[in-house]
């Protein structure tokens, strides 16, 4: 909505989010090749070293296209624009890391050295991982966005990372075992003495096999360190599986406790309305009403809807309002002939509720405090008379229910019980005086229509 | 309840439960049988082969059955029996997956082929383990369903989905081994080199013995992968771990925290109590009296029902009343001659309460808010004078409390003191007072009962 | 208190009591010896045998006392002490099983058999370890108690299962190996040949040493099953184990989560506050204030005593406010002279409250609402002149605030702030106007105490 | 602030604390250093032992400070500084501990003994471990420290205890195999048969492999327990380690938990905003509308102030809103001329609040009850006519808006919507009612300046 300046691109610009999601499966080929290449692989001028150029190409460009991205400030939460603002902030925070993690090390090594250095550019390659901030900020907003499960999205997380650490893991292992001078006192060349010859897909399936059979505690024995260096290395590797495995455990246990707290709600409940019934002797039919009413109430969870309007401020509590029932409410024979103006207040105060079945909306002789307009459904009209009931009626959507108690100040004369799902809207009887008070030509109209019916 | 059209069945109808429930016991045998005919048996036309043919009949019939079986509408929340809707239902949904997971491959495969394709066979049967789903849903119904306890539930299901996890793994490990072409590099080769001759059931507890060494990461090693293949297997089946046992805990973990709450909220109040008690220096009879009193009032916590029947609506909260207090109150002195109306409309008022033994009900020199009914349990009338107290009588149920004081407005004479787990039901002032405005006749009628009285 | 029939003992008292600990310890005794006696030791007529058969001796005996102790009923939470409902009750649950755990299996066996049998007679006498129920209700009955620390008995709790599992998988394993014809082929006699030779303390260490090597999920693999039955033995423990631990980190979990909950709310208030004064650069003396506050607050959280009182029953509530209020607020100049029944009333209708130093009691200009009490510490009186503060006097305990604005509806004439710890009794005015109402006499006392000092 | 007694030093004294701190780094330095030489060090007159006895200098000489030092009274809240209560404090609680972890047990032993009983005084040595309470003080204090993130806090409190137990559990393991007398059945020896012979690096490292496989559980299983006495201090170690494990993970379940509530409360209510959008059919605009309200609610979150206020006593309070409000309020057109005193009492009432762009602050035909102050930001003024909005102006900070409403009763004559974020001030019609009847002479000066404006 916001406009911004001339090549100033909004970050929230769906071309610049297709970009990004482009930069984010490059980042995850990065960070699988990087270590790959650091452990199993020599430099040469082959395919995969174009490859290699043409990824860091997009993140070269990445770099300059950053210049041109307005920001949101984090303290007017407005979008920035401003070129000079836009540099300042880059250069000052994540600029330099970008140049690194994209800076061509390997070419230059090719230019520069005979290869003697080659396990110093191979270091200096690494720093490709930086990139991987990028997956981090995507999960950060995936998980905030619910067009994605939260549940899979937190594995995805969590099975991403623990492939990370499993494939940099068994590399960097790898990279010990093939340069320690005594290759039958590595923990691979133990078991395979000619290891160095085995093919590409056996060596690095041999070294995630260690790799996951550490990082899952299960630790077989068939291959384990046999040097100092390898042990250092399986030190610092089994410290982090420790945290890594408890965050794993951590988010789980954080799932099932969520996922399990509305079937733990609806099982607490009906066991209090059975120990009740059991306890008070009730009759069966009185149980089975409360158990079909209880079992409706959690299915139908999900209509409640006056809570997340609340939360909404007025402006468009009362918008939503107008859009949804102001077709409705004109449609009644009660407010026919009235003003727009009129209706138009009459339909903001108004709340909308959904009842289940079976269920009463209105109790007789109870004192009338609201006009209800049926919206959808049908209710039935019922009179209590010497403690049997008697059917005086059926409603069906759309009419009103409650007029002329709340008009005349009268008691319910009969209940008012559902007989299918129904949305009913509720105007307290203070908010229809003062509307009515405001516009005396409208009131008469409505006690016009009233009397034209009865 | 609702009548269904002809032919169609209800899925809440009893014997349609059963049926159900079959099917799941056929489920749990066919998810043994078939990852176990996968990798131990040959298919030959034997006993083992007629029972697979009978099982797979049985949901032939269900696939049939479904046609006529009434599904929940998850909009209206009613059942749809029109035979159109249902079949358009299901054959867009699992019709598909049901009708390949039912499919007689065994037989076809006996019948075409000269056993040489046998593997591309076993592999199409796995399909019927597509049937699980059903086990799945019929958790989902029994956690809802109170009769089974909510842990044994959980973990019936935990349990089970880590043995067939188990069983599976075990049975394609195996596999793996028995198809590799050098039988001493394999898992199970390198350790009992013969393994293929020996009997069936070594076999098999050698294979689970090594997947439940892996899933409890206990990892002996005596048993450990040997090639590549092996090993990608092991990958797979480590990284499954690690998210089941997470889910495990997480499960456990839930049901602790759920477990203890009541514990920690007993100790907490007991703990608060103690500790104002030393800090004020209280006298250790007071000191028994707020410890008892929280004792008791923890043990009777089922009790409090008034919470369980708020959440009830008006017309199912009015007549477990009208069952409950109306033999009760019909009963009294106050209320002999009073029209049945008037009762009825009295007893939907009132509340009722339990109060453990040696608890006040009422206060004296407290103004009168209600009418008190003692239904069950006895009570202490006492009077404080000059800081001493008096025991002025007692009242064992049926009877009322404070009814001169709600009628003719005069403050509490004594305090009323429960000596044993009391009901009492309690009725406002200001209901009763509505009621007798109502009802002149009947009002008449308890004024003249309680002349009689005095 | 309650008094029950000759010959009957109550469950709570102290010596029955005392008679239950002893067998707990008896019972932790039966809990480590039986499995041990299983697996290590064959049956001769020993100090074991008698100190064994003794043991039993005290069960028996239990279990006729039994019948003599009365129980507390579910439903009316009164002891019965009818010995007839005491034996049927008996009689119906654990009767049969006391009787089994109890009955001397061993000495039968010597007297009965050739030793022929020996493993039957073991297997039967493993009973005894239906006495372990005895730990149980032990320790549910410590969670509840909180002279002991909830993480200590809880730790207790779990260690205690988890050495018995450990004991009990370490002497059956033992049997298997013990019981194999091939002593090479067994998890032990692999890597000890020669093992039944060894001592019994190397024997029973190695078992325990499998037992938690496997239980901890380490598996090291010096020590694992070599034939079916061993395997088999294993896979159930893995499975219990799997349980257990997930069992054991579900229980730390949520003892964590309660111990750093205080924690956590004050940090999430210190944050609250410093954000909130760096957002609006409030000046550095006022900052301070605030974090001084909060964490004088969080230090005094024990000070806050109304929570607890109004838990308790009003009866209980005012035989504490008189025992603590009322030897103080008889010392007041202001009550000076009036009747016992007039304080008792007063007293029953305060309110404690600790004030922590430097916060305002009362602020000027306010309108006079509440008579103050001061029972400890001492206040300063502030007075606003054009924004100045002016120090008008210092009150010291025990003395009243307030008097004159609550008596004669005058607003505060000046702020009340403490200066040190005090604890502050409040009688709301109405609940004064109320009881001098109802006493004119002590009310002109009052007035003319008030004059007297004026 | 408090003055103490001369000598006497107080407990925050930032000079007292920093030599807190210079201890704590030599307790860590202890704590590595007592297991090392107790396992691979002896003892000889070198520049360890040089070292080691200038660490128990200073730990001598806090003995001799502490009794120097106050102590907050857990009663009373205050500062003890009186020195005998001081010193019968600290000889009553850790003196004697003190004293016995700082004696010169190694000095001692040279001098004594002809080096027989090295082991003896060696183990007196590891008394020094009980400086450890120093660390343990130190977190507890960190983790209410909110300078710090308290996740790394308590991340590094893990990770401490982890590497400490490593550590100790490799030292003592070690001590075991190098005391044996046969050093090839000892786990290092085993696979190491001159283990003695090796670089004491060496040594150490593959006692920390072995270590921390064992707590891991990974148990590879390359070194193992040999004889009985290992194998005791492994079940021990073990057990221990399951302990350590659940506590770790019981840890980080409650960090995650803690971390992702917020998430998971946004994504609740937008997926409670959605699901109300798609069941209505609400046109695009309106759910655009309501998300991005939703999602600035989720941002500014940090900008609800009221709940930080109103923890704080009034006093602080208002010192607060004297501070923040009263340079903006005197420069209120409304305000010009009145007395301090005045605008003192006005603005102690005043609440201050941020809205979002485009909210509705004040909705027009509402009744008037408060007073808006806009101290940042900008609004429109809009009205509706015939349901069409009519922009009336736009009014930016500071000014006042609802002045007329307030003053004279009458219903707000159009709706004010924030254009972007807006700091508001509300005062109360009540409030201002009441302070403009006690300062008649300003009530006529605000009415003039009204006018004026007019």
């Amino acid at each position: 909505e916001t406009r911004l300046r001339k090549y100033i691109v909004s970050p929230f610009n769906p071309r610049y989010r297709a970009w990004e999601m482009l930069l984010v499966v490059l980042v995850v080929y990065s960070a699988w090749i990087c270590p790959f290449e650091f452990a199993f692989l020599s430099y040469k001028q082959d395919t995969l070293f174009i490859i290699d150029n043409i990824v860091n190409g997009f993140f070269a460009v990445d770099i300059v296209l950053t210049f041109f991205v307005a920001y949101l400030d984090s303290h007017s939460y407005l979008l920035v624009d401003d070129p000079k603002k836009i540099a300042i902030r880059y250069i000052s925070t994540w600029f330099a890391f970008d140049v690194c993690s994209t800076a061509p090390f390997q070419p230059i090594s090719l230019l520069l050295t005979n290869h003697s250095s080659e396990l110093g550019f191979k270091v200096l390659n690494m720093l490709r991982l930086w990139r991987l901030r990028r997956v981090s900020s995507l999960f950060a907003r995936l998980e905030k966005d619910i067009r994605f499960n939260y549940f899979w999205t937190r594995c995805t997380k969590l099975i991403a990372v623990t492939l990370f650490a499993v494939h940099c893991a068994g590399c960097f292992n790898y990279v010990i075992a093939d340069k320690y001078p005594d290759s039958k006192r590595t923990w691979i060349g133990a078991t395979y003495p000619d290891f160095k010859e085995e093919s590409l897909w056996d060596r690095y399936v041999t070294a995630m096999y260690w790799s996951i059979v550490t990082l899952t505690t299960t630790g077989y024995g068939d291959l384990h360190a046999e040097n100092t260096g390898e042990m250092l290395f399986d030190i610092l590797y089994m410290l982090f599986n420790l945290g890594l495995t408890s965050y794993i455990i951590g988010n789980m246990t954080n799932l099932v406790v969520h996922w399990t707290s509305r079937t733990r709600n609806f099982r607490d409940t009906v066991r209090a309305a059975t120990e009740f019934a059991s306890r008070n002797h009730l009759p069966p039919q009185i149980q089975d009403q409360m158990l079909s009413h209880i079992c409706l109430k959690f299915k139908t969870e999900a209509l409640k809807q006056q809570e997340t309007l609340n939360d909404l401020p007025r402006a468009i509590r009362s918008s939503i309002a107008h859009h949804l029932f102001f077709p409705v409410v004109q449609k009644l024979y009660l407010f026919k002939g009235v003003s727009h103006d009129f209706l138009f207040q009459l339909v903001s105060e108004m709340e909308a509720e959904y009842f289940p079945p079976r269920e009463d909306v209105v109790l007789q002789t109870e004192s009338s405090t609201d006009l209800y307009v049926l919206v959808s459904g049908a209710v039935d009209l019922v009179r209590y008379v010497d403690g049997q009931e008697q059917l005086l009626g059926k409603i069906i959507a759309v009419d009103t229910v409650g007029e002329i108690g709340v008009l005349y100040h009268v008691p319910q004369p009969f209940t008012v019980r559902t007989t299918e799902l129904s949305q009913i809207l509720r105007l307290k009887r203070t908010s229809l005086t003062n509307v009515l008070h405001a516009n005396p030509r409208d009131a008469q109209i409505i006690t016009d229509n009233l009397f034209m019916r009865l």
